[in-house]
Protein backbone atom coordinates (compact mmCIF):
# COMPACT_ATOMS: atom_id res chain seq x y z
CA UNK A 1 0.00 0.00 0.00
CA UNK A 2 1.47 3.24 -1.06
CA UNK A 3 2.08 5.66 1.92
CA UNK A 4 -0.92 7.91 0.85
CA UNK A 5 -3.26 5.30 1.15
CA UNK A 6 -1.82 3.71 4.01
CA UNK A 7 -2.18 6.98 5.92
CA UNK A 8 -5.74 7.72 4.67
CA UNK A 9 -6.46 4.28 6.22
CA UNK A 10 -4.70 5.22 9.68
CA UNK A 11 -6.98 8.33 9.79
CA UNK A 12 -10.45 6.30 8.73
CA UNK A 13 -9.74 3.90 11.26
CA UNK A 14 -9.30 6.82 14.01
CA UNK A 15 -12.45 7.99 12.78
CA UNK A 16 -13.97 4.85 13.53
CA UNK A 17 -12.88 4.28 16.85
CA UNK A 18 -14.05 7.83 17.52
CA UNK A 19 -17.57 7.74 16.33
CA UNK A 20 -18.19 3.83 18.06
CA UNK A 21 -16.33 5.64 21.14
CA UNK A 22 -13.77 2.88 21.50
CA UNK A 23 -10.84 4.36 23.03
CA UNK A 24 -9.15 1.12 22.58
CA UNK A 25 -9.34 1.02 18.99
CA UNK A 26 -8.73 4.82 18.65
CA UNK A 27 -5.00 4.22 20.54
CA UNK A 28 -4.43 1.38 18.62
CA UNK A 29 -3.45 3.37 15.35
CA UNK A 30 -1.20 5.54 17.85
CA UNK A 31 2.82 4.38 18.29
CA UNK A 32 3.64 3.27 21.39
CA UNK A 33 5.41 6.49 22.26
CA UNK A 34 3.40 9.13 21.03
CA UNK A 35 2.71 12.35 22.77
CA UNK A 36 -1.19 13.71 22.36
CA UNK A 37 -2.17 17.31 23.34
CA UNK A 38 -5.85 18.32 23.03
CA UNK A 39 -7.33 21.41 21.71
CA UNK A 40 -7.04 23.15 25.00
CA UNK A 41 -4.27 21.97 25.74
CA UNK A 42 -4.33 18.78 28.09
CA UNK A 43 -1.33 16.73 27.20
CA UNK A 44 -0.81 13.02 27.48
CA UNK A 45 1.80 10.79 26.36
CA UNK A 46 1.90 7.18 25.35
CA UNK A 47 -0.53 4.79 23.42
CA UNK A 48 -1.50 3.93 27.15
CA UNK A 49 -1.99 7.59 27.66
CA UNK A 50 -3.71 8.25 24.87
CA UNK A 51 -6.37 5.24 25.39
CA UNK A 52 -7.17 6.43 29.31
CA UNK A 53 -7.75 10.07 28.18
CA UNK A 54 -10.45 9.01 25.37
CA UNK A 55 -12.29 6.20 27.74
CA UNK A 56 -12.39 9.65 29.80
CA UNK A 57 -14.05 12.04 27.38
CA UNK A 58 -16.30 8.99 25.50
CA UNK A 59 -17.98 8.77 28.26
CA UNK A 60 -17.98 12.24 29.73
CA UNK A 61 -17.63 15.22 27.07
CA UNK A 62 -17.87 13.48 23.51
CA UNK A 63 -20.59 10.74 24.50
CA UNK A 64 -22.75 11.73 21.60
CA UNK A 65 -20.05 13.02 19.61
CA UNK A 66 -19.69 12.56 15.90
CA UNK A 67 -16.56 13.35 13.54
CA UNK A 68 -16.50 14.05 9.96
CA UNK A 69 -13.18 14.13 8.01
CA UNK A 70 -14.11 17.09 5.78
CA UNK A 71 -10.73 17.20 4.46
CA UNK A 72 -6.68 15.34 4.67
CA UNK A 73 -3.59 16.39 3.35
CA UNK A 74 -0.41 13.90 3.34
CA UNK A 75 2.97 16.56 3.31
CA UNK A 76 5.82 13.65 3.34
CA UNK A 77 8.63 14.72 4.91
CA UNK A 78 10.61 11.64 4.92
CA UNK A 79 10.26 8.43 3.30
CA UNK A 80 9.22 6.82 6.91
CA UNK A 81 7.77 10.71 8.23
CA UNK A 82 5.06 12.45 7.10
CA UNK A 83 2.86 15.40 8.38
CA UNK A 84 -1.29 15.10 8.09
CA UNK A 85 -3.47 18.11 8.36
CA UNK A 86 -6.77 16.34 8.81
CA UNK A 87 -9.48 19.14 8.57
CA UNK A 88 -12.68 18.05 10.73
CA UNK A 89 -16.26 18.76 11.65
CA UNK A 90 -17.96 17.67 14.89
CA UNK A 91 -21.64 17.60 16.14
CA UNK A 92 -23.11 16.18 20.02
CA UNK A 93 -19.79 17.46 21.41
CA UNK A 94 -20.94 18.61 25.11
CA UNK A 95 -19.53 21.51 27.82
CA UNK A 96 -18.31 20.56 31.24
CA UNK A 97 -21.94 21.51 32.73
CA UNK A 98 -22.94 18.86 29.96
CA UNK A 99 -24.91 21.29 27.75
CA UNK A 100 -24.55 20.45 23.68
CA UNK A 101 -21.67 22.44 22.18
CA UNK A 102 -22.64 23.92 18.72
CA UNK A 103 -20.85 22.18 15.68
CA UNK A 104 -17.66 22.39 16.10
CA UNK A 105 -14.42 22.85 13.43
CA UNK A 106 -11.03 22.17 14.04
CA UNK A 107 -7.75 21.03 12.51
CA UNK A 108 -5.76 17.77 13.74
CA UNK A 109 -2.37 18.62 12.84
CA UNK A 110 -0.18 14.52 12.40
CA UNK A 111 2.74 13.51 12.65
CA UNK A 112 3.17 10.35 11.51
CA UNK A 113 5.71 7.98 11.02
CA UNK A 114 6.69 3.80 10.59
CA UNK A 115 9.58 1.62 11.71
CA UNK A 116 10.65 -0.62 8.87
CA UNK A 117 7.98 -2.42 7.43
CA UNK A 118 5.71 -2.07 10.30
CA UNK A 119 2.41 0.10 10.27
CA UNK A 120 2.20 3.69 10.03
CA UNK A 121 1.18 5.70 13.54
CA UNK A 122 0.09 8.77 15.22
CA UNK A 123 3.22 10.17 16.67
CA UNK A 124 2.40 13.72 17.43
CA UNK A 125 -1.17 14.65 17.70
CA UNK A 126 -2.17 18.43 18.23
CA UNK A 127 -5.56 19.32 17.44
CA UNK A 128 -6.78 22.95 16.78
CA UNK A 129 -10.23 24.07 16.83
CA UNK A 130 -10.91 27.05 14.52
CA UNK A 131 -13.77 29.39 13.90
CA UNK A 132 -16.33 28.06 11.95
CA UNK A 133 -16.01 30.21 9.48
CA UNK A 134 -12.25 29.47 9.02
CA UNK A 135 -11.27 29.16 5.28
CA UNK A 136 -11.21 24.84 5.61
CA UNK A 137 -9.42 22.25 3.77
CA UNK A 138 -7.01 23.81 1.32
CA UNK A 139 -7.97 23.33 -2.32
CA UNK A 140 -7.32 20.03 -3.69
CA UNK A 141 -7.80 18.28 -0.82
CA UNK A 142 -10.07 15.17 -1.05
CA UNK A 143 -12.49 14.02 1.78
CA UNK A 144 -10.68 11.12 4.04
CA UNK B 1 26.13 22.69 17.35
CA UNK B 2 24.01 19.64 19.09
CA UNK B 3 19.81 19.55 17.46
CA UNK B 4 18.36 20.99 20.95
CA UNK B 5 20.65 24.22 21.25
CA UNK B 6 20.17 24.68 17.26
CA UNK B 7 16.39 24.57 17.98
CA UNK B 8 16.38 26.29 20.80
CA UNK B 9 18.26 28.62 19.05
CA UNK B 10 15.60 29.24 15.60
CA UNK B 11 13.49 29.35 18.35
CA UNK B 12 14.94 32.63 19.73
CA UNK B 13 15.32 33.81 16.39
CA UNK B 14 11.62 33.22 15.57
CA UNK B 15 10.36 35.13 18.49
CA UNK B 16 13.54 38.42 18.04
CA UNK B 17 11.74 38.25 14.48
CA UNK B 18 8.25 38.49 15.65
CA UNK B 19 8.76 41.36 19.04
CA UNK B 20 10.77 43.34 16.22
CA UNK B 21 7.80 42.86 13.56
CA UNK B 22 10.45 42.23 11.12
CA UNK B 23 8.69 39.62 9.01
CA UNK B 24 11.52 39.41 6.87
CA UNK B 25 13.79 37.99 9.95
CA UNK B 26 10.96 35.88 10.85
CA UNK B 27 10.44 34.43 7.55
CA UNK B 28 14.16 33.60 7.26
CA UNK B 29 13.70 30.54 9.63
CA UNK B 30 11.39 28.94 7.28
CA UNK B 31 12.15 26.46 4.96
CA UNK B 32 11.18 27.24 1.15
CA UNK B 33 8.67 25.17 1.22
CA UNK B 34 7.46 25.43 4.56
CA UNK B 35 3.13 25.32 5.44
CA UNK B 36 2.11 27.83 7.51
CA UNK B 37 -1.48 27.55 9.20
CA UNK B 38 -2.73 29.98 12.03
CA UNK B 39 -4.49 29.62 15.12
CA UNK B 40 -7.85 30.59 13.21
CA UNK B 41 -7.36 28.33 10.17
CA UNK B 42 -5.66 30.44 7.53
CA UNK B 43 -2.74 28.89 5.39
CA UNK B 44 -0.06 30.07 3.61
CA UNK B 45 2.90 28.02 1.99
CA UNK B 46 6.37 28.73 1.73
CA UNK B 47 8.90 31.29 3.22
CA UNK B 48 7.48 33.99 0.49
CA UNK B 49 3.69 33.19 1.75
CA UNK B 50 4.75 33.48 5.72
CA UNK B 51 6.54 36.30 5.04
CA UNK B 52 3.40 37.97 3.10
CA UNK B 53 1.32 37.42 6.04
CA UNK B 54 3.16 38.35 8.73
CA UNK B 55 3.97 41.53 7.15
CA UNK B 56 0.40 42.35 6.69
CA UNK B 57 -0.57 41.25 10.25
CA UNK B 58 2.67 43.23 12.21
CA UNK B 59 1.29 45.71 10.04
CA UNK B 60 -2.62 45.23 11.56
CA UNK B 61 -3.67 43.23 14.52
CA UNK B 62 0.18 42.25 15.63
CA UNK B 63 1.34 45.56 15.30
CA UNK B 64 1.39 46.19 19.48
CA UNK B 65 2.29 42.50 19.93
CA UNK B 66 4.55 40.78 21.95
CA UNK B 67 5.77 37.18 21.81
CA UNK B 68 6.92 35.30 25.25
CA UNK B 69 8.42 31.75 25.38
CA UNK B 70 6.97 29.74 28.12
CA UNK B 71 8.69 26.48 27.40
CA UNK B 72 9.61 24.67 24.65
CA UNK B 73 9.98 20.54 24.56
CA UNK B 74 11.80 19.25 21.29
CA UNK B 75 11.29 15.95 20.49
CA UNK B 76 13.30 14.16 18.16
CA UNK B 77 12.24 11.91 15.00
CA UNK B 78 15.25 11.40 12.77
CA UNK B 79 18.59 12.74 13.20
CA UNK B 80 17.18 15.76 10.48
CA UNK B 81 13.74 15.73 11.56
CA UNK B 82 11.94 17.16 15.41
CA UNK B 83 8.82 17.63 16.31
CA UNK B 84 9.23 20.92 18.90
CA UNK B 85 6.20 22.75 21.01
CA UNK B 86 6.27 25.83 21.82
CA UNK B 87 4.33 27.06 24.48
CA UNK B 88 4.11 30.75 23.88
CA UNK B 89 2.03 34.42 26.22
CA UNK B 90 1.14 37.34 24.24
CA UNK B 91 0.09 40.43 24.77
CA UNK B 92 -0.64 43.37 22.76
CA UNK B 93 -2.47 41.65 20.05
CA UNK B 94 -5.48 43.24 18.80
CA UNK B 95 -8.81 42.29 16.91
CA UNK B 96 -9.90 42.74 13.71
CA UNK B 97 -11.79 46.08 14.75
CA UNK B 98 -8.58 47.31 16.58
CA UNK B 99 -9.82 46.65 20.19
CA UNK B 100 -6.51 45.16 22.16
CA UNK B 101 -7.45 41.60 23.32
CA UNK B 102 -6.40 40.16 26.72
CA UNK B 103 -3.34 38.55 27.07
CA UNK B 104 -3.39 35.06 25.19
CA UNK B 105 -2.04 31.56 25.32
CA UNK B 106 -0.85 28.69 23.33
CA UNK B 107 0.82 26.35 21.36
CA UNK B 108 3.04 26.31 18.14
CA UNK B 109 3.38 22.74 17.21
CA UNK B 110 6.49 23.24 14.86
CA UNK B 111 8.20 20.21 12.74
CA UNK B 112 11.90 21.32 11.81
CA UNK B 113 13.86 19.20 9.54
CA UNK B 114 17.78 19.69 7.72
CA UNK B 115 18.97 19.07 5.04
CA UNK B 116 22.47 17.81 4.91
CA UNK B 117 24.48 20.21 6.91
CA UNK B 118 22.52 23.07 6.10
CA UNK B 119 20.27 25.12 9.02
CA UNK B 120 17.40 23.71 10.91
CA UNK B 121 14.34 25.25 9.62
CA UNK B 122 10.63 25.47 10.16
CA UNK B 123 9.04 22.89 7.69
CA UNK B 124 5.09 22.92 8.88
CA UNK B 125 3.89 25.66 11.59
CA UNK B 126 0.40 25.12 13.20
CA UNK B 127 -0.35 27.77 15.61
CA UNK B 128 -3.15 26.64 18.70
CA UNK B 129 -4.81 29.10 21.17
CA UNK B 130 -5.74 27.61 24.41
CA UNK B 131 -7.48 28.83 27.17
CA UNK B 132 -6.02 30.87 29.76
CA UNK B 133 -6.22 28.64 32.63
CA UNK B 134 -4.56 25.27 30.08
CA UNK B 135 -1.90 23.29 31.92
CA UNK B 136 1.12 24.95 30.05
CA UNK B 137 4.05 23.29 29.11
CA UNK B 138 4.62 19.83 30.40
CA UNK B 139 7.06 19.46 33.59
CA UNK B 140 10.83 19.53 32.54
CA UNK B 141 10.47 22.38 30.17
CA UNK B 142 12.61 25.05 30.39
CA UNK B 143 12.02 28.61 28.92
CA UNK B 144 13.04 28.65 25.56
Amino acid sequence: MKPDAAIRKLVGEFRAGWNAHDAIRLAAVFADDAEFTSWRGDHVGGRVGVRAHHAAVFEGILRDSVLTIDGLQVRPIRPDVAAVDVWWSMTGARDDAGALRPPRRGVMALVVTRSGEGPWQILIFHNVEVPRDAPGPAQGSGPG
